[in-house]
């Protein structure tokens, strides 16, 4: 979308399923091995009882909604904080949902609550700041 | 580590090259299919000239230092904020470095600045929050 | 570590649980697509009854240990034997120990004995040798 | 094939190009992200002035020859002899091969020498056992 085109209060949203494959694939990506995500006999010995998945890999969904729905291709990504409220455990279905909170028609620049849900309980929160193309 | 451990100035760090097939896998994962990343001829035309990793992808370095080096396992990450300041290519060798910049002895918590460069360059800065086991 | 570091005795484990794509993984890269790894009626039909990983799958841990642990970066793998004691399956979690049996100063040698184990019965036994960097 | 068809002197063998993406999956699995394998500024300054493919991946070529080809599906894996002679660097073609070198037909089982070699050059030399059904 056009920066032209975006209203505060506009909201998209993408949920996914987290398997042991995407632990595995992120571990492999990102190089995180902690055995509270990969090694299930650590993890059922730590405080989350079992194999949780990497809070970033959760943050990836809201990078997947940015960048593919709200606003989309050619959005540029400036800045995200994130606050990791909750574990996401394997078999948990992950909806990140955006809303636009903010728009600087000056610098073309959107603000944009983030949350990631599991079951309707909020496990991320934050906000996004992106740049979005002008139709100009 | 333990909490008690732990000194401010204290840093360590974690690098990877960053190869097509991560990108690939962390789109898997995340869901993340904006073409900027994945597909070369719509990059090529964008203002990258070229595929670009996700951000998010780099940022799960910064996860892999907090998460096997400082503080290592046990940490609890609470927080990241992360600005994006430079893109990062395929071949490029990312290098997340995390420091010790604040201890809350009353809450067990470490903040940390935490920094992703390329050949000296910062793709990524902010700050992280953990929350870290205590001996006692 | 550098060699001067080691002394005879210490040791190192790191352990993580196996998935199906774990194995799949393991048959894509290496291309052994014997179906006892990968088709579960075949397997079913086998002595073990089921889909077991690749015996060279769980000896990889080994030398995740020994290039990341004991001795850690910088070591050079000279050799390994591997004998394979029992069948991992899809859940196991795997647990790889080194222990350094011998040092051979004027070689900067090191011999470990390594094991894998499930749940406390081994299911790989072996020794490994490897070339350590010397501080001098 | 059944224990009563081999032969001293019977041979296979298996090749496949290593690349980036073959240790990057292997990493995943075995948990193995010493930086001699991922990072590529590290891995120029070191002995090998690039990444190399860990010493273990080669190894699960063996296995696919073994498990496939020589004697194939049934026969059980019972140990492994591996002396690493020389790295595998990204694009090269490793070639497994093994030849029958002994037979117990008390016990069903085969003895094999077993070579990874890359260009006609050895890498990895070594022995593996294994136990052959028999047609009885």
């Amino acid at each position: 979308m056009y920066f032209e085109e975006l209203t505060i209060g506009q909201s998209a949203q993408f949920g996914k399923t987290i398997g042991e494959a995407d632990i595995l694939m992120f571990a492999a990506v990102s190089g995180d091995t902690n055995p509270v995500h990969i090694n299930a006999e650590v993890a059922a010995a730590s405080m989350f009882k079992e194999r949780i998945a990497h809070g970033m890999l959760s943050a990836g969904l809201i990078s997947a909604v940015l960048g593919t729905r709200l606003p989309g291709e050619g959005a540029i990504y400036l800045s995200q904080t994130l606050k990791f409220r909750a574990p996401v455990k394997i078999g948990d279905t992950v909806t990140a949902r955006v809303e636009i909170t903010a728009l600087d028609a000056a610098k073309k620049r959107a603000t944009l609550s983030t949350t990631c849900t599991v079951a309707g309980k909020t496990v991320i929160e934050g906000e996004a700041s992106v740049m979005v193309p002008s139709r100009a």
